[in-house]
């Protein structure tokens, strides 16, 4: 089995788009990793290879049945122009978890992490150096077995494409609305929640639109049995400051296993604070609102790290939480995380990882 | 806007396979269905090509958010050479239903099913007349922006592929064993359950494995919230005679709303049968089983029709339905609704629909 990566380069390479343009995920750069799983041959074929569209046949599993994973991450320009990874073997852990989950092989964590670095390495260029920007990694995996039979795929395509992303704050941290969802459900106990799979996400639209028209950003989800406790905020954790203490939904077997989440419980450990992650419901938040206990609320994600909460609506009921303003508490994780992940704060944590440069330069 | 029809046809045809060699979902046919989908267009350039792969960049949004949904139905060769549809206009009611959930834009059901039927006629040859064998349609829709953004798609593609299938019951119909599932689950209310989309197939795939190591062929769903009341059979909906009546779970916002489901209750009723739609727990099944009025039991759905349970197996407890045998309710079901289907039986109903003679042959 053929487990050297081969590295076929682009011949002409696209112009960088300007760093206020980048947006979220709609830039991609000049080449991509791709490996192929076949159930005789294992994981095979790893190449980088110029970025290009994939051909597949219209009987392939992944237009019908689903069957995926994914994972996001970010690499970060430091002011040495070093380039940094953020805790990448977490994503890697979890992609197996997810495999698992959805009858997709596991992969290699400690190979294709190398693989992952041999990519960022050779497109170092497009890791972007503006305030707030970095260059977000997407490795997914898709089922790609001609057969509509509904069982678990005999072949996949696992890819990482790479795109420069904006600011997700280009104005400065600042608090969004959240919409208490009471109908529609992300996840369920013994279901998808805690695996990253697209049909999760897809599930989420119908309620993100009546969040919107409910003139709210994001959704809240709560549980699908008694819809009662918090699971999760749009595809973030959730975090709640009452009265001194923080609290975070348990993971459940249906909230997903952020790895900004932990890297947040380890961090407020760190630093002294209670954190407890226990079921937390509806009810007990707009209580401690009423009791004038409810400090701050914020979502926490790869892409945003840190996510002010400003107003929950929950059916009739809005409440203003903070004054509409980022507390305390967020900012200084914000700054720290975000401190870490650029290089600007020491890593006492030894979160991140260095991409060392080794790819020779060619021509141009 | 183009509505028109569009046709290229294949310069080669293919080779039919065997028909005792069919197997499901593993030959395609000459040609395909193609629409595509824009914001500013609506669903635009229908065409029928010949069957090929089709390329998409690999941000295109059905590889990471699961942004699709399918339905399946057949074409039958009668006796006489017609081609038999049944009951396509239900299929394309639920298409949009799915799209609904999976916040996709809605097709024009009357004007798919036209296209659809251009496509059968066109492909007639396809069709195979061994008993038990069809011709197995899937139209789907896949999301194809390349973007990573979490949000509902600007661009879809809109497909029919066709292929032969074989008998279900090559050597005639027989009882399968069912494993009821206590740990995973395949939908709750508020979720996607009642779509059609390829995340709710995918997230199956651990409960099948576990069923197979248990012996049995298939899983039997229960609900999310108590474990307790019976929801599916596999990706069949499933009915119960216990005692005389027929019964079957109510569609409860989590249950795929089956075609074969909503005929073979009209047929029961039509047959002076008492048929229930209700809330049915797995224990009362086996109440019913110890009591001695557990009849029969099946599962009912496109590709079998109708699947007789001969054995269930529920924690450590395992009863046999039936002494393994298909029941006389469950034969009269299959012959009469395979009759229809065929031909072979005058259609009552008005559910079959001829697809009409209409293609002007070309050359061979």
């Amino acid at each position: 089995m053929e487990k050297k990566l081969q590295t076929v380069r682009a011949n002409n390479l696209k112009q960088k788009p300007e760093p206020d343009k980048l947006g979220f995920g709609k830039y991609f750069t000049d080449h991509m990793f791709v490996m192929d799983y076949e159930v005789d041959k294992g994981w095979y074929n790893p190449r980088i290879t110029p970025y290009q569209p994939i051909t597949l046949d219209p009987a392939s599993m992944i237009f019908h049945y689903g069957q995926s994973v994914f994972e996001g991450l970010k690499a970060y320009r430091t002011e040495d122009d070093e380039i940094l990874l953020f805790r990448p073997d977490k994503n890697m852990e979890r992609m197996n978890r997810s495999n698992d989950r959805l009858s997709i092989p596991a992969i290699d964590e400690e190979q294709v992490l190398d693989y992952l670095i041999e990519l960022i390495d050779l497109e170092r260029d497009w890791v972007p150096n503006s305030e707030g920007t970095s260059l977000y990694i997407r490795p997914f995996i898709i089922a790609t077995e001609r057969n509509l039979r509904v069982a678990p795929a005999h072949s996949y395509k696992f890819l990482i494409i790479l795109s420069p992303v904006g600011s997700y704050y280009p104005e400065g941290i600042h608090p969004v609305g959240i919409y208490v969802e009471d109908e529609f459900t992300r996840a369920v106990r013994g279901g998808t929640g805690t695996a990253k799979t697209g049909g999760n996400y897809s599930a989420s639209y119908n309620a993100q639109e009546k969040a919107s028209g409910n003139g709210q950003s994001q959704v809240l989800w709560l549980d699908a049995l008694e819809k009662k406790y918090i699971e999760e905020v749009g595809s973030m954790n959730v975090f709640f400051k009452i009265n001194g203490e923080v609290i975070t939904p348990a993971l459940s077997g249906s909230i997903l296993e952020g790895i900004t989440r932990m890297s947040i419980i380890e961090m407020l450990k760190d630093w002294g604070h209670t954190v407890v992650e226990r079921k937390i419901s509806i009810d007990e938040v707009f209580a401690a609102y009423d009791k004038g206990e409810l400090e701050e609320v914020f979502g926490t994600g790869t892409a945003a790290v840190i996510s002010p909460v400003g107003e929950l609506q929950w059916k009739e009921k809005t409440i203003i939480i903070n004054n509409r303003e980022t507390g305390d508490l967020a900012k200084k994780l914000y700054n720290n995380i975000t401190g870490i992940q650029t290089g600007k704060l020491a890593d006492p944590y030894g979160w991140t990882i260095k991409v060392k440069e080794k790819v020779t330069k060619q021509g141009n």
